[in-house]
């Protein structure tokens, strides 16, 4: 099987730490190890997975070059343009009979061992040419991910029966009552050849320009780098959008493994709460100096300067150079609107 | 009329902001001058007041001559041994039949001619051996004030019928819906040679060792130095505590002069708003760079780094040096008791 991780995503959701040079994958958010070293460390058994391909912008391949160790290849999008296009450029690259998982490089996984029983299970089913999703048991009516409805059953999986995008909060609520869906992972395998096959029914114009930019891309000794004129041509698109939504092999595969996007500063609370058996009664949170008085469930976060909070309760507070944020948890999705986030200086 | 303008007081309620090293008094909290310099330019008029003496420790010498511009005497503590010594020390600096007027250095005071209507009827009751301090009307049931409470009238004021120190709520709001009691707002006007008798007599041992403090202190060409070691034997008391509350001489004058001791970052947040006209809607107050989402009635309060906030009410953001604080707005009097504020290193 061969991993390949994507390290697309921009720098905003946790502003001020993660910024558009320096963003999420690549910062040790949890433990010593960035998100992106623990996401390569995941499918780092070589009984299990060949050497993994990394696709990442020009902007990030150094900081991928840095911190990967040992055999990785590194596809370097010349631009950005979605899943669909990244993971096309990954499978091109790979034997078409082979077996691809795809994993973001920005999310956490609490229970290793589920996760690779989950990923087994999936790369059975790919094999029998299903386009595999993992799918996570939701915990609560989240809006802002994808859901997968459980269809007929297959053999360690179902079928999907319907993506639903982003819900409204009554929506979810429905969804999470019915338990008939589930999250999106982001967590794919499928046959390289199976994949591209199904991109070219379903969107003929994007895998033509994908292959032309294969064709006339530059190999180096330890990347790849895709042309960048057909690719710039491309509009942008999901992988679920241009081909999960649209092929009648779509699948899926429970997977129930302390998954968490870390979409949000609340998100990376609870996570460190989660892995935190020794959280005083309060449950406040520092990384870096920090002091509580009549707190609870605050989340302190400082790269060098002292935080002193007091009479506060779910919130968190990030210092990071010359950036200060204080946010309520239940609104810390809206970082990515502040002006801060917003419009970041060019690395 | 000579102003007696005392320095004494410590760091710890604005902090981060206000240090020991750099207190309250000598920073430009509100407008381009700090509150000591409001407070000699609210005593300034050659016509109406003698030059000011300002009392101050050691360690604030310096800041007291770089910030008084004129003719300013000092009165230089060796310790600080609370506002009855300070006092004593300036009154006996003065000539006995003449009028002190004692103000604090870290008030605000909005009304600066209500302020002086005051002080003069102050004066005139002095003048007839009153010991007067300014009455403010309460808009609260504060715990953290010493009330007055309205005794028999008196030309332009009241005698003191009691006093009572920090309330707790119940007794406040008693006090508030009685209309009979006033805040103490520390401003004080006596004749310098009755004071001192008042002191003797029910003080007597703190009296005499003003007095040899006195006695053996040091003239320089700006400032008098009192002798060290008969002041540190004195134990240290609040001018109210050793005279006012004992004399039957104590008079109050009301004062209606949007007076604030700007005790706290919720009482500093209020005085910004009520003399900013052109507050925005949400109530949200910066001071250096800030954005706002979804906030109310938040202050943000820098040095330099952007403070970002994000869906919070009635919330103080203080950025300044290596510390940041964050304070629900009702415990903001709580700043006082966080490490940083308590365990402040030596200036």
């Amino acid at each position: 099987m061969h991993p390949v991780i994507l390290c697309g995503g921009g720098g905003t959701r946790l502003w001020p730490v993660s910024r558009n040079s320096f963003p999420k994958p690549f910062l040790p958010l949890l433990g010593d190890r960035t998100l992106f070293q623990q996401s390569i460390d995941r499918v780092s058994d070589p009984n299990r997975f060949a050497a993994p391909t990394v696709v990442a912008g020009e902007a990030h391949s150094s900081l991928v070059a840095s911190q990967a160790s040992g055999d990785v290849r590194i596809v370097i999008e010349p631009c950005a343009r979605n899943t669909a296009a990244a993971i096309a450029l990954a499978a091109h690259t790979l034997p078409p009979d082979d077996i691809m998982l795809v994993c973001p490089s920005d999310h956490h996984i609490s229970n290793v061992d589920a996760f690779h029983s989950s990923v087994f299970a999936a790369s059975r089913l790919a094999s029998q040419d299903w386009l595999v999703s993992l799918a996570i048991e939701p915990t609560g009516p989240a809006t802002g991910y994808g859901y997968l409805q459980t269809g007929d059953p297959l053999t360690g999986g179902h079928r999907i029966a319907k993506f639903v995008e982003k819900p409204d909060l009554e929506t979810a609520k429905q969804f999470l009552a019915s338990g008939q869906f589930k999250w999106n992972a982001g967590i794919f395998a499928f046959r390289a050849g199976f994949l591209l096959k199904e991109l070219n029914r379903h969107r003929p114009e994007m895998a033509a320009l994908v292959e032309k930019s294969i064709d006339n891309g530059q190999n180096t000794e330890t990347s790849f780098r895709p042309a960048a004129a057909p690719l710039e041509k491309i509009t942008g698109e999901s992988i679920d959008y241009a081909v999960m939504e649209n092929t009648s092999r779509a699948a899926m595969v429970g997977a129930d493994m302390g998954w968490s996007d870390i979409g949000d500063w609340d998100s990376l609370a609870k996570t460190i709460c989660d892995a935190n058996d020794g959280l005083g009664k309060e449950g406040n949170l520092a990384r870096g100096p920090a002091d509580f008085l009549e707190c609870n469930d605050v989340l302190a976060f400082s790269d060098g300067p002292r935080i002193s909070v007091i009479g506060l309760d779910n919130v968190c507070v990030v210092v990071n150079g010359d950036e200060v944020l204080v946010t309520s948890r239940d609104k810390a999705q809206m970082v990515g609107k502040l002006p801060g986030a917003l419009f970041q200086g060019e690395a």
